[in-house]
Formats: structure tokens, C-alpha cells, sequence
């Protein structure tokens, strides 16, 4: 997954959740973390704002997840209020109650209705929130609204993220500004549809609904959906774009002429953020894109792509510095896709390891310190036809075992 | 997987791969693992013997395994040889010209036809195996075949093993004594369908050829494919049953009285030798039992069990005897399988921990001093229908990494 460069559209330095017009955030702590760190943000647009937005396809989904999902079939939205430090999933009626009574306090402090907001929860699964901080929270959370707290609530969704994630662009339609910025957390649990991950992005362009969605549907396949931390898809993942018109440009709908230039950049954004979930993967050392060519499908492609990044023995010899095609070798073998050993070629960053199944001469030391670098590419062809797929991962560490054997 | 105890069958205590009648082993090191440890293994059959054997379903499948799967389409055989050190895989024609010449030597040095010989491999992938040390390995395991050696040759075929597995059981057939012996070895890459693993049955009844191909792949199914130690499925896998006849009873077919106990003892061989392996497993310091129960469907149950038993954030956190049932159901949620949250229970050697979803009572003291113990069961119950599946698995920890992570 290579972000590909994009001329048109400008990086906003040390951009963010905030950086489009008409939007403003806060991150507060309010108790739900133990250590007094920050755990609750808002993301608030000025405007009533479209939205699309796509979640977990985990069956066991979380109660935010469940009343955000009803309170997206209603009209225009006033913004999104996250916690981090408890999931609330696998909380029964009760822990919908309480997703519910978040809105509502929303609702309150900010004069709108309680289903003009969306609610986001990050952390560890089956506990309570404790309700009367949360409520606190949001009071102080909306009293801190500011176009410049982006970093703030940066801050707030993160759980064992090591660093904020924000990302912002601007370009031109119809000769005026228009932004797009984000925020984004996640870096365990983290796999394909989607990673436990939380991404709310803000934009002021005036863009048509149903064309949102595809945009949005089309970027998140291209971002969130092609990284692997884990391989564990969560309860509570959660991809929230709200666009609130505010440019002031004419709507954006597919024939307008820099409608493809907004796809992209939003697109671009999201790549962005997912690659910076992936470099701040669980005490992960390297980051390596696996990109597969010549399958005999797309979907062939997929499932060779996805058995290498999911390997754990293609992962921990990452972690050695040690280059290893024959785990490679196995896992495409186990794959499910059409595999004719005698085909197969394997680049490690453009350096032949493997030629018709076998060991290239490239020597052994070259390979070695290739993989010793903390990103690489492995390109896999399996000469079989023209299906392509790729995916961002990472190796697989005793770090990440420790990070995550504790509670 | 619960070995079910068998009343009619004994086990011979230090029985292994030589304690059936008529056949003879030997164990020998020649050259190919660095440090001088045994890596050559005969096993060989007085008499012409039956025998049936399943091989890994892995696309890419070693040099060894091919020849093997062609020898087997052959009529009675001699014996087998085994080397580990090297897995003779990925190595093009020159690898079948290596594996085909390991039968060759072994028909010479024992008065047979090459095609009589089955062959395994076993170690790294992607190295081409030293011939002439092969060749005088052959030779001087050929002349120190003995019925006592079974466990030189267990010890022979041991990669990252800690220690030999072997096991063997005794009952009766017709009033004459009946033996099952085997050895075994795998650690590391285990997964069903199936572990990388070798495992070698003999027994000295007499059984109809395709009783025998019948009971080997019901028996493979319910032992070596039911255990996972981290998901990933070998070129090498290769299980292979002997039966030379040499107790002289009538021939096994279905409607023998005690045909149904010698498939009974042969699985729990298996199991036992599965089991072995499981307790052996990388670095492992937890053997949890996954029991899937109420399913939609034998199917979904399966999955379930396999989503679990795969996920590192529910090993690691075993790892840390953290009873964190919330990754358990999260897996549930992505596993494929028709899971209702509200439905699903969960227990800890019978301890609930989970009811309808959520929490159950049970103080998460008590959960954690499970959790700490060395084995222990978690049975999930769905409430969804009578599909059952459960699969034998390990924990991950950092020295599996560390393990994995050297060449």
C-alpha cells in the first residue's frame, strides 16, 4: 500500500481534525483512564453537517458502535463525542443506555438533539463506563470547544497508541480552499475490515451525500481495509467523515470536475493515518508492504496477501533481520489461492530472492540487510494472471507480546 | 480435544514406533544439522507391509512429499526414511532427484525397490540437502536396525523439539496381541491440516487396505488436525501408518468384532502423539483446550474454535493469565460464524465467565488463578443449534518469538 503522490492537494504542516473550516474539538480527562490522561474528545462542526460513515463487520459490536449506526439514518449530524480507557461492548442494554445517555449529554451542552450525534468508545471490552464522570466529561469537553484543540482530541482517543495521529490537505474547487483533516487512533488489534481503530474526519466541502459515501467506501477500502497489525478485527471500529459545506464552493457530485481530485484526497488522507497506525503498531520493529502481482485474481491476490501478513513465522523472522522466503513460500502454499510453486518470484524492495520457486543467487547477506531496514517491501508474483492486491504490516515481537499479555 | 480413555487398549509404557512385531528402527547423525545431533531415521518393516499415509494439503509441497505421495500409489512398501535438519523443499528437480535418491540408497542398502520406500523431510526451506552425507547416513542407519531402537530414530527426527514423542498401545484381536507404536515430532509450525509435523505408525495387525486408508483419515482428522500451535500449515507434513500383518490374526474389515477398537486405539495414538506436540509447542507456557458447543452448525463451530485459537491478543493474554474474555468475544464477532452476542456463554474449566454476552458473577480472582494454571479448557456456547468443534492450542509468548525469530 504506497501512498501515491498527489500534486494538486497541499499538506497542512502539524494539520488536523480541526484544520477544515467550521469545525472545533476538545479532549478532556474525565476519569474513565486511571492515570488522569486525557480520555474524552468531541469533534463539533459549527453547521449541521453530512456525514457518512462506515463500522466494525465484527458480529459483536459495541454498544456506541450499534447507536451510532441507527443515529446515521437520520439527516445532518453535529459532531462526534469519543472515549477512550473502556470499550463498552459486550455491556448488554445497559451499555447501549449508556452510549445513548453520551448523546444526550451532548445533546444538552450543545443545544441539538440527542440522534444529531455520534458516539465512539475505545478500550478494553466488557466493562461498564462509569457514568456520572463520563457525564462530567462532556460538560467540560464543550466548554473547551476551539478550532485549535484538534490536537487535544488527538490525544484522547488514544489508548496504547504512542503518538497523536492527525493528517490534513488543502486544495482548490472552484477556486477556493477546501480542506480535509482527520484524526485516528489505533495500533493493536489491528487488521482488514477494519483495525480497532477510530478515524473522524472533517471537511468544509460542499459535497452531495449519496456521493460521500462512495468516496468514503472507496477510500476506506484503499486505506484502513489493507493494513495488519494482528490480524484481530475489533468491536468497535469506527470511520466517521463529516463534510459540512462550508467552503462555501458549489456541491461537489461525481461530473463536477474536481470531484476526482476530493476522492483522491480524501483518500490520501486516509492512507496517510492508516500508515501512521501501522508505524505505531504493538512493539513492532519493521514495517513492510506486502504487494502481490500476477495472481490469478484479485481475490487470489487478497488471500496471499493476507496469509503472509498474518503469519507468524513470516513475521517473526522480520523481527530476526532474517530473510526467510521459505515461510513465504509455505504461507502462499496454504493460502487457498492458485499457486504453481515453479512460477513464483519473490522481490525483497526490488532484490530477486526467489526465481521459479527456488533460491535466486542474490547472496544471502544482501537479503539480510535488507530486511534488517525498518521498512521494506516484499513483492510476490505468482505469474498466474493479473490480480494485484497489497498490505501494509508489520512484524511480529516480544514487545508485542508483553504490551498485550497484561491487563 | 479430550482423549477419551480406552478400556480395552494399554499403553506400553516406553512403547514407541518399534514396539509393533516385525519392525525395526534406527536413529543416526550424519551431517547435515551443524552440531552432530542425530538427523537420519529408518523405519523399516520385516515384511512387505500396508500402509496408508495423508500428506499436507499446502500447495507447495517439498520435494520428499511428492515422491512420497507417488511411491504411494504403489503396492506393499518396506519402510521409510526420515531427515530432519533440512526440509527439502522448495528446491526445484534437483530436490525430487535428492528425495528419489534417499529411496534409492535405502532399496540398496536393504535388498529392495526404491519405489518401496516412502521419504520425509524436515527443518528450513529452501536449502538443497548434502547428498553424500545423506548417502552414508542411509548406510550406517541400514546396518544398526534394531526393534530396540525406536527411540534413536524418535530422537532423529526432532527440529526445534524439546523432546521425543512417542507412544504406543496394546489389545487384542482375535486372542493374539495387537500393537499400535508411533513417533512423532512437530512444534513449531502447527496448524491443522496439518502441523509441521512427521509422524510414523506401525502396527503389527493385518487389515484391509482400504479399512486402513478409511481409519488413518478419520484418525488424522480428530488428532493432528485438531490442534494449533500458530496457525501456520508446513510443506512437510506427512503421517504415514504401517501395517505389516506380523500378529497373525484375521484381517481387520468393518464387520471384524474388534475392528471399531483398533480405529478407537489408533486415534487415541494420535491424540496422544497431537497432544505431545501441543505440550511441546514454541516457547508455549499455557495448553488450552477451545471446546466449541451450540453452533448453527458443525461449520460454524469450527470457526469459531479456529478464530480463537488463532487470534495472538487471546494467546497473549493467556500468556499473562489475564482472563480477558472480551478478546474471546471479539473473536467470536469476526470468526464468520452466526454468533448473537446476547446468546453466547463462556467458560473457564467450567467456570462461567461470560452469560447472555455480558459478565457473569464469577469474582475475576477466581478466573485469574485459572487462567495461571498450566492446561485448562474454555468452552464457548453459542445457543445457536448442536454444531460442536474444539481444537487444542497454546498461548503465545515472547521466547516463541525469540525462537522463531533466529535463523
Amino acid at each position: 500500500m504506497k501512498a501515491a503522490k498527489l500534486m494538486e492537494a497541499k499538506t497542512l504542516k502539524g494539520g488536523g481534525v480541526t484544520s477544515a473550516a467550521g469545525f472545533q474539538a476538545a479532549g478532556v480527562s474525565c476519569g474513565i483512564k486511571p492515570r488522569g490522561e486525557k480520555d474524552l474528545a468531541l469533534v463539533v462542526s459549527d453547521v449541521p453537517t453530512d456525514t457518512a460513515a462506515t463500522f466494525t463487520t465484527n458480529l459483536v459490536k459495541a454498544a456506541p458502535v450499534k447507536v451510532s449506526m441507527r443515529h446515521m439514518r437520520n439527516g445532518k449530524l453535529r459532531g462526534v463525542v469519543i472515549n477512550s480507557g473502556c470499550a463498552n461492548a459486550c455491556t448488554g442494554v445497559g451499555g447501549i443506555a449508556d452510549a445513548k445517555a453520551m448523546t444526550e449529554y451532548c445533546a444538552k451542552a450543545l443545544d441539538s438533539k440527542p440522534h444529531e450525534w455520534l458516539v465512539c468508545s475505545t478500550g478494553r471490552i466488557g466493562r461498564r463506563l462509569p457514568m456520572p464522570k463520563v457525564k462530567k466529561g462532556i460538560q467540560k469537553a464543550a466548554s473547551k470547544l476551539n478550532p485549535k484543540n484538534g490536537s487535544e482530541a488527538a490525544k484522547a482517543i488514544m489508548t496504547s497508541d504512542t503518538r497523536r495521529k492527525e493528517f490534513a490537505m488543502r486544495f482548490k474547487v472552484d477556486g477556493r480552499k477546501v480542506t480535509i483533516g482527520g484524526m485516528a487512533k489505533g495500533s493493536g488489534m489491528i487488521h482488514p475490515n477494519m483495525a480497532t481503530m477510530l478515524c473522524v474526519i472533517t471537511t468544509d466541502a460542499a459535497i452531495d451525500k449519496t456521493a460521500l459515501r462512495h468516496c468514503v467506501e472507496d477510500a476506506v477500502e484503499h486505506s484502513f481495509n489493507r493494513i495488519s497489525v494482528d490480524g484481530d478485527c475489533s468491536t468497535n471500529d469506527t470511520v466517521i467523515v463529516m463534510a459540512n459545506g462550508v467552503s462555501g464552493t458549489n456541491v461537489l457530485k461525481s461530473y463536477h470536475p474536481q470531484f476526482t481530485l476530493f476522492k483522491k484526497t480524501l483518500t490520501h488522507v486516509m492512507r496517510k493515518l492508516a500508515r501512521m497506525m501501522v508505524e505505531d503498531g504493538e512493539g513492532i520493529t519493521r514495517v513492510v508492504d506486502v504487494a502481490v502481482k500476477g495472481a490469478a485474481s484479485a481475490k487470489d491476490a487478497k488471500l496471499v496477501a493476507l496469509a503472509v501478513a498474518k503469519s507468524e513465522l513470516v513475521k517473526t523472522s522480520w523481527t530476526g533481520g532474517d530473510p526467510n522466503w521459505g515461510r513465504i513460500m509455505c504461507a502462499l502454499g496454504y493460502s487457498g489461492a492458485r499457486v504453481r510453486e515453479e512460477m513464483v518470484e519473490i522481490f525483497y524492495d526490488g532484490l530477486v530472492a526467489v526465481v521459479n520457486g527456488q533460491p535466486s543467487k542474490t547472496p544471502i547477506a544482501r537479503l539480510r540487510k535488507l530486511v534488517r531496514k525498518p521498512k521494506f517491501t516484499i513483492t510476490i508474483h505468482l505469474h498466474a494472471g493479473i490480480g494485484e492486491y497489497s498490505i501494509l504490516t508489520t512484524d511480529l515481537t516480544e514487545e508485542y507480546v508483553r504490551i498485550n499479555k497484561g491487563e
